[in-house]
């Protein structure tokens, strides 16, 4: 793919507009100044690696092939953890390694993972508080200009895992009883649980279900939000196939806090 | 035009940085990866389709010819509220049937209003949540790439369009009375009206005027914040030619709040 | 260097993601539709020159060569302030004349400082409340095609400046004390001082010293945030090599406030 086709995204928990985000950009465009620079969020709350990491993994695979995603949550910066470039079948990852890829490459084919190393590739100087710009958006920049990674430190076998957190079953009769948690809250207030369509569906054969979040007895799964009345709380399908309790041009996170979600069987 | 130079715009109430609009994005690269895509806005209060068109009716046209803008406040979305594709003379307009486009539109010489419904030019799976991801997204894409909007779903005559706040005009003796609402506050707290300069001059012939916001009386209109004190509030045509509540180095916004405007000539 | 691989970033006061910003964005794509335009900051608290000054001062440099930096904090606009296009050895930069350039500048070799004049390179109608986008963004423009700033107006010797924050440096028998002032806060919470690195080394020639954040001893100057436990507070090189007071996975803001800083050698 020709080297002004590329992709770099970037998630961080920097904070909207900070001039930490600007610098990265600066040092990538400085290597290759006609790579395309995505914000994929800044916002992720301060050092909180697995809203990181579920965020990516709901969007990364959106992106061209050969998109290379940098990942930055990070308080271990400075310190002993590793700083990793990975290759998968689609994409390149890029990131300290807390974790914070470990959900979107579970979902992906790896062929390879990098220990990053070989400073050639970095920047001279090497702060020990941003390697945000002096190591991952060097190496991007390099990536995007077509470099092997092999030749940017010590190929190794395993990144470190955070664990997604699980869904619990439990039969009562012929009932069943799937229990999850909000992981996320969006900027409309819809709370977005750990419950995936294709678990849920493989559990429920699709038949109509009883959805609480804490107390409430929200009813179904309906199809949108236009099933529900203006205000209505409803449970839906997210954007990316979690389930999801909105509440109709409001705010669910307002109403309801973040309790923990149940589904029940009929 | 070479389709690296075609330009995409997004205005939407996704709120700042949320990976929604990444989402559209990655859609969006991975079909033309050369396109420039520009935010004009995702922070425009929830579900409200005037602010979205305004702030859309204000900015559109400052974009290089044949820019692709897409405008989604949706509260709709997933329901039976059409999908638009129109092409101006000079611009493409995307966005859900429920007015958002209707304001900036009044504005131009339309030339083709699509209904979209070829599924061919969508994503593959269509979520009943996101249509900006699934819909409007690719299909500006395809429209960068210079595939024609004819093929991409049925022509109609109108879109629904819904009313810009108007302002209102009285007569007593030899005095006119206009009076307008604050319909935009932006984040330097300057109070924008729906007074705009061209309307304002032709009842006024451009004679001075004295201008209230509420019940204070703020003055002839300034031609620029210098022409004020710092702290003083000022009455002056704003960036976009509607008439401006501003406090000079401060906040109209926190001073007044957001009370009616009133235009008296002398 | 050919025009579709120019950068122009933006660095403002107008508030993340405010529509003003889009308007520049869009008036520069009309002129260059290849040229990228990279955000830096839109969140300087209004009319704050000096924090402006600041960022810029800090991230200018990791740009590539030839890059074109917009700053625009400017409450005097409208009035009799100078608009400026300043060349430099590495760089462009362009701004009103109140300052907002001068800490940027005083790094760099100034090779022209041109009192922009010529409306020939300005939008055709000229605002009073908006030259960003009426006059900075169109000579940012034509700057990136290759215009030679000379034809912009007319040549001056020097710009208005204003004055860095300085320390302020005590003797007492063997020990020093090094007295400066937070700056900056970023989205951490990390408190930015004005002492900077090159500055504090040649007065301690690298020793330990105490670190005080008002009253607080916090102690020597550490390598990395990883040195201090988890809601510790340490004193650090920032990333842009100021001294810095933060808190491990915490808010040193929180804690702290922004009270002066002493160094005290021993």
């Amino acid at each position: 793919m020709p080297s002004d086709s590329r992709v770099v995204t970037l998630i961080t928990d920097f904070g909207a507009n900070e001039s930490y985000v600007a610098a990265i950009k600066g040092v990538i465009l400085s290597i290759n100044p006609k790579v395309q620079i995505i914000d994929i969020s800044h916002s992720v709350s301060s050092y909180d690696i697995k809203e990181g990491a579920f965020i990516l993994s709901c969007v990364y695979k959106y992106f061209p092939a050969e998109t290379i995603h940098i990942a930055i949550v990070d308080p271990g910066v400075g310190g002993y953890r590793r700083a990793l470039a990975v290759k998968t079948r689609n994409f390149y990852f890029l990131g300290p390694d807390n974790g914070i890829l470990s959900y979107a490459i579970k979902k992906e084919k790896v062929q390879k993972i990098i220990a990053l190393a070989n400073n050639k590739y970095f920047m001279k100087e090497i702060s020990s508080t941003f390697h945000g710009r002096d190591i991952f958006a060097p190496v991007a920049a390099h990536i995007s200009n077509g470099m092997d990674i092999k030749k940017m430190g010590k190929e190794i076998n395993k990144i470190n895992e955070i664990a997604f957190p699980e869904i619990n079953i439990k039969k009562s009769g012929k009932v069943t009883l799937i229990q999850g948690k909000i992981i996320y809250k969006d900027s409309f207030g819809n709370l977005v649980s750990n419950i995936s369509k294709e678990e849920l569906l493989k559990i429920t054969k699709n038949k109509t279900v009883q959805v609480f979040i804490g107390k409430h007895l929200i009813g179904n799964i309906k199809r949108s939000y236009y099933e529900a009345e203006k205000g209505e709380a409803l449970a839906v399908w997210g954007s990316y196939n979690y389930l999801e309790i909105s509440v109709r041009e409001g705010s669910a996170f307002k109403r309801f806090g973040k309790p923990n979600i149940l589904v029940k069987t009929n």
